[in-house]
């Protein structure tokens, strides 16, 4: 909703597309189980003043004898990329389709799939795509969990662990303000938070240059640190600014 | 400039767009020796009355770090898909890329370049591109060549020997008038003819449903014939329907 915010804030008029993507769903994840909630959607977005919502079908979407996809280059390997083969391609081709089937001239992306929207960025440069990308701040519950469609799916056990996400970009960005710099000791604090609050072995710790997905070894600029850990069955993941 | 004359006559405004593009050349295959004309063909260009010439350079296309391109599926995969790997993969994400560059209600391709307005076709029907794509008919000089920009690579002897090819489109269409179905038997025909007269192995002589890049054993319904030959370094592709 914080980026239907920002389009009718921002735009003449607001279409939002609902459609959860089997393309970009890996054979063991959880493309069953994803939060499907097209009345409750429409109806908050209707009250919101969005002009149309575009829920197409699979099938409207991806036609009997589909063959064409978008090849994605370095933005797409590392980090979700590792862990969720074939994701970004399937996240780009409906992105690319979505986009010239709504010709948009701005559109909205969350900031909490960090990855995702720097891969969106880089196809839209090099295919020349007439449109703007926005990208939305994380929003965060009060507890600091940030907001996400799967949030839905964790036991009060597993909200608590799960907490150790946010807690460790706090831990980071204290380090930092404390003169740290050297990106292994920190993604050490890090991947050790999350083991003793957490409970579980995140399944990346990454610090990378703000807007980019390459490494850094110290941070200097603005640096991002990125993690993804899996509570229970959920997969979750977050990012915030080193500065 | 038949495509030039087709758009000049259905549309309200015509852009051509003129860029030699590298990303579809192998490595081993002609680029170096491509024929560049942009002034004489500008010259032609502004006398036919088009609104625009899009010329860009290599670098304004191609900017450092591009790295996302267009998968293609099975339409891209026999015929020159075999002979010219990577070929489509160019032209379809060249062709997307000017799309977005020229929003175009309707795209015009020649004839002879059979698979390749297939590919395009699918591409546009996959991705959900909002552009008519037009196919428009094989201009043949009076000895019965193909036009085609290499063409001018023949000598006289390469050049009597390419007649080989729209030859054996006249052959296979006598044979397929006078009863015969059998597609194999075509071939072998076709292929006897292309080595005696053109004296070279053709690269591929395929029968296809027309529309399709689907082998036919029988001439039953419209069936292409589609061939591809060396001549000297020139290699050329003719095709014609069966019918």
């Amino acid at each position: 909703m914080s980026l239907v915010d920002a389009a009718l804030r921002e735009c003449d008029a607001t279409v939002v597309t609902i459609f959860v993507n089997a393309l970009q769903f890996g054979s063991e994840e959880d493309l069953a189980a994803y939060p499907r909630t097209l009345q409750s959607d429409c109806r908050l977005l209707e009250q919101r003043g969005v002009d149309v919502v575009f829920a197409p079908t699979d099938e409207e979407i991806y036609r009997p004898g589909h063959e064409t996809y978008v090849e994605l280059g370095e933005t797409a390997r590392p980090m979700e990329g590792l862990f969720r083969p074939g994701h970004f391609r399937g996240v780009a081709t409906i992105v690319l389709k979505l986009l010239h089937l709504i010709p948009a001239d701005v559109a909205y992306f969350g900031r909490k799939d960090y990855q995702q929207a720097l891969v969106v960025r880089q196809m839209v440069a090099d295919l020349d795509l007439p449109v703007k990308i926005c990208c939305c701040p994380i929003i965060r519950d009060p507890d600091g969990l940030a907001v996400s469609s799967r949030n839905i799916h964790l036991g009060p056990e597993e909200r608590e662990r799960a907490l150790s996400l946010s807690q460790a970009l706090d831990l980071a960005q204290a380090m930092v303000a404390g003169g740290r710099r050297d990106a292994s000791e920190i993604q050490r604090a890090v991947e050790a938070h999350i083991r003793a609050v957490g409970k579980v072995r995140p399944q990346y710790v990454a610090l990378v240059r703000e807007g980019s997905v390459e490494p850094v070894h110290r941070v200097e600029g603005p640096t991002v640190l990125a993690l993804a850990a899996v509570f229970g069955k959920t997969r979750l993941i977050d990012n915030g600014v080193l500065r």
